[in-house]
């Protein structure tokens, strides 16, 4: 029904754990056509001209960029490959949306931004849970300043597997926390102290805690885990008029707003009296569509109408500077490291 | 009915927030006798000849120790009198409990043990929360070796408040697990790193995490917090053939034991294939007793049967121990301090 | 402190499982004093002395009604005795507190009220619950036309135990709804169905499930078991604006406030297209005071304004009415039965 | 790389709100083809051809049954209308699967079993729950009899919507609890009460309450609802031994096992002294499997082996008896109705 033409060609290169819920969601939107399915494991192919009929299929990523018709690629192959791919996909004057994190390290990042801005082209990281009902309502509670002064975001972000050889459980999970945090909050960090640990990986880390000190006392704290018997996904945002709850396992109330908190009259100092306030609780309705597919219609809309995505490079570049910096204190044992 | 000069005489001395909690368990007792209650301010002595009619009130803890019935005292008054108290009610030749934690460091925590071994008198510390069925049950499971190498303790303590001048969090809360971390693990803690932070009080943290290296490549970590919106009591012990979850805020189902982890079969280290195990959970029926009235029971027994307590002296001592290695990080902004 | 003459002389008769809580409650009300606790078996009354000092001990509570200074009793002695001591009590000239349910039947229900009009005594019924937090708050959104019209009261009230020779589950915890839906519905009930069994007992139910049929097409329906592992105290009331769950199993969030119903557009009857709103839910903060403590203040308050508490005599009437009907549906197998 | 020629071609005749998830799990399978989709609506089709582009779309069912490929049929119509479209597929040779309620009456129920029976062709009804992990995990522990005496069966199935106008609470909600019981319980059902409620729908009712006389003592109490604030899928199963919690909103614990319980000593009849049993509480693991899909490999399973299902048309018939009892109960305010 839909002119075929005026639908954006979009290719995947990587096809692994991701990659197929990238596809499923870009497939669901009515302006796209999946162009192009990628993976070097040519096993990972098999059947998909069952789900995806008119997408190609290849194992060689240059040969998806060679083909004019492609407008833009989505990129979820090991993160090691991520600057390659993404620097000869701009090349080839493809957009781009790479999966978290962007990249290995800030060089790479500010590199592909520069040459993003040369070709023109739209660089996109899949900062995902930027785009979830969750965290879009406590940007506007953090916008309409209902809460106050800020005072911490306390993340716990635990469950069992998935341990991978190719991947810290940091790179993994916290850097889900440290694009919200990057998102949400305009206190710029200051420096971080991380600590982390492996007991079953023989080189990656299953475990890991960072503290991030930022601008103006706010201070956020991340504590991740594989090695862990429940599944949590909760995280705390303490401020001086109202606190949030965001509980991202509940599938129907994950944000709840408290009207909690300690107040000091400067009058009452001394003797230290603070006063306790505990109010009523709000679970607020939030928007309930998954929410790879709304980052899914943002990337397209960004190509549509050549505008700076929410989690542009720019965002991708602090999350990596953030990465380096608990990647040295890491080292030095959770010696505290300033961030450049 | 019972013989009345068969009954202990005890002292209370500091009737603030926890006095009373003590007096009253070990008033339910029967083989003890309340002899004085001791608090500097005298309203808060007002009307207990209503509750405690055979006990004598006194503002002067000197006049406490100087009565010859009196066998043994409780000491729950501020942290920075602890020593001076007990030191005085040991030289009076009186069996000692004192409110943890035990003294400020651990030059007068082993001043304390030398002179109650002088004198042959008890010293223990009210280390609450190892006499709970909880911590007895988890302490069963690990002299049964039903949880294998042992990973990690991970415990996050927080609520609302409440906020002192005279104390911190991790005196006040981080204690009760630097106490059960104590008693449960033979893993000798080696280091510390260490934050806290304050955004009400003037000069007293409110928020705290604590890492502490064991050997055997055990780990624990503790999150403390004055300032959540939420009552969180919730400590994970990750090891490898079972796992725990200690939930101290729900009233019946304290311990769930997971049949939970991961497993590598060395002949596939590489390529890396760990294997998920999930198997039942159990809740274990644990024992209800209040906690306070076992532990102020396990002190009349020491008393009776002149035996050391659990949570004696050297217990204290350890624990300050940390503290004192905590604190010594927290100036640091959490560096590594080993532990001597 | 308080001149001992203002104070109003209370007598509590039967001290079994409830009576303890009534003494205790008032005992914390500075303008009582305990003149008597009078109980048939002595060895209840044993240790009383050291809790009540100045309360006088009685087997016969006819010692107690003649005392001249006692000028309220509370009644908590088995439900078959109410009518005899309460009857006793108002020609003794005492204003009257009886533990639900009044009485066995309307008839005595009638007597007792004609009775305390004849003498000018208060005449009040223990239903506990209607003085809690939670159904205040719940009476609030009514009379502020908060829900809408009403659809249901859907209640479960079960756990494990306690059995009783004595007393079926009907008057033991339905009880405690029929106190609930009087005060809070001024819809009429009409009819009643009722259904219970007993697997344990020799004779008397331990599950049971009632529908009352009200006024403007109001049910309310409840369930309850002595007989189930789980612990439930949970009332729904449904209806056309929003709807409240009320969960007393919870100590901090009794109340929920769902913004969620069903509308029909009239015009859209054929073809039925009903529309689901679900919109934010709040956890309203309630008064957290001990609810028998409330009630205990109520009927004080109303012996010394000699005003009608809101349990009075008819209230235990109207609750007596729909506990004949129940009893009577359960004999007809839940065969409906119109309420006189 | 299947061979298709031994593929089962099955059609699906409705494709309103059940019939795209039969589709779904069938396709799955690798044994199944899926010959036709067929509904009344060919705006249900539309698209259908990217999903299923083998399959032939229809809106005439005879067409569907006039193809000699097709050997089975998925009925998924409105309840009005499985009887006529069920007894032409039997008799075009067609083994059928109907969705649940398998008809409106038990004597429809019989002329579709004899038929099956003389075409030698399999019928089975999608009693999906049965096939479930949860109902599999409990059906293990009743063969095994570690349950003891079963005292009752107790669920509660309520949430808000989907109310419609052609079917009631009873036949879309009440039945999954009917056909669980039939299944699990060999208690025969002797007699029934029930009530229903509308307050939206014009004629449907949205809300009703269910119980059920069986052999032996056994009750079974069904409540289920359209219009509660809440989403609630709870069934609890009273026994001697040990007691369940089969909770269905639950994703990962399904099941709890109580070893909890009242015993009464025979000799402690007089006076009545029941001993309450609080054991541990184990969670097992169940099979995750998507029951439809685990209900779908049944039914092919059936087809291929020529073997009776676990939900036959027998089960369908008895599930019919007691809908029509319950009806005539309704009818009659909740008189209890015997089954024939």
């Amino acid at each position: 029904m839909e002119n075929q033409n005026s639908k954006i060609k979009i290719a995947f290169i990587g096809y692994g754990y991701w990659g197929p819920n990238l596809a499923r969601n870009f497939f669901q939107l009515p302006e796209v056509e999946i162009s192009y399915i990628c993976d070097q494991n040519h096993e990972k192919l098999a059947h998909l001209n069952r789900i995806y009929p008119a997408a190609k299929l290849a194992t060689d990523y240059q040969e998806v960029l060679d083909d004019p018709e492609t407008k833009a690629v989505c990129i979820a192959t090991p993160l090691s490959t991520h600057f390659k791919i993404a620097k000869a996909a701009l090349l080839a004057q493809k957009d781009v949306l790479i999966e978290k994190p962007m990249v290995e390290n800030s060089k790479e990042a500010k590199e592909l931004i520069d040459l993003a801005k040369e070709k023109g082209r739209i660089l996109m990281v899949d900062h995902t849970f930027i785009y979830s009902g969750a965290v879009q309502k406590i940007k506007d509670l953090l916008d309409k300043d209902e809460l106050g002064k800020l005072y911490y975001y306390d993340s716990e972000r635990i469950n069992l597997g998935l341990i991978r050889s190719d991947a810290n459980v940091i790179s993994d999970l916290a850097v889900h926390d440290l694009s919200i945090i990057d998102y949400l909050f305009s206190q710029k960090p200051l420096a971080v102290s991380a600590l982390s640990f492996n007991h079953i990986s023989q080189n990656q880390s299953e475990t890991a805690s960072i503290n991030i000190r930022h601008e103006n006392d706010f201070i956020s704290f991340v504590r991740v885990s594989w090695l862990s018997p429940l599944k949590i996904r909760k995280t705390i945002i303490g401020a001086s008029k109202k606190m949030v709850l965001y509980n991202d396992v509940e599938s129907d109330e994950k944000i709840r707003i408290y009207d909690k908190g300690i107040d000091v009259n400067p009058s009452q100092v001394t003797p230290f009296a603070p006063l306790y306030r505990s109010g009523d609780i709000v679970i607020p309705k939030i928007d309930q569509t998954e929410t790879l597919k709304k980052a899914a219609q943002h990337f397209v809309d960004c190509v549509n109408l050549r505008k700076q995505p929410l989690s542009n490079g720019e965002a991708g570049l602090r999350v990596a500077k953030l990465l380096e910096a608990i990647s040295e204190s890491v080292k030095e044992k959770g010696r505290e490291i300033l961030i450049s």
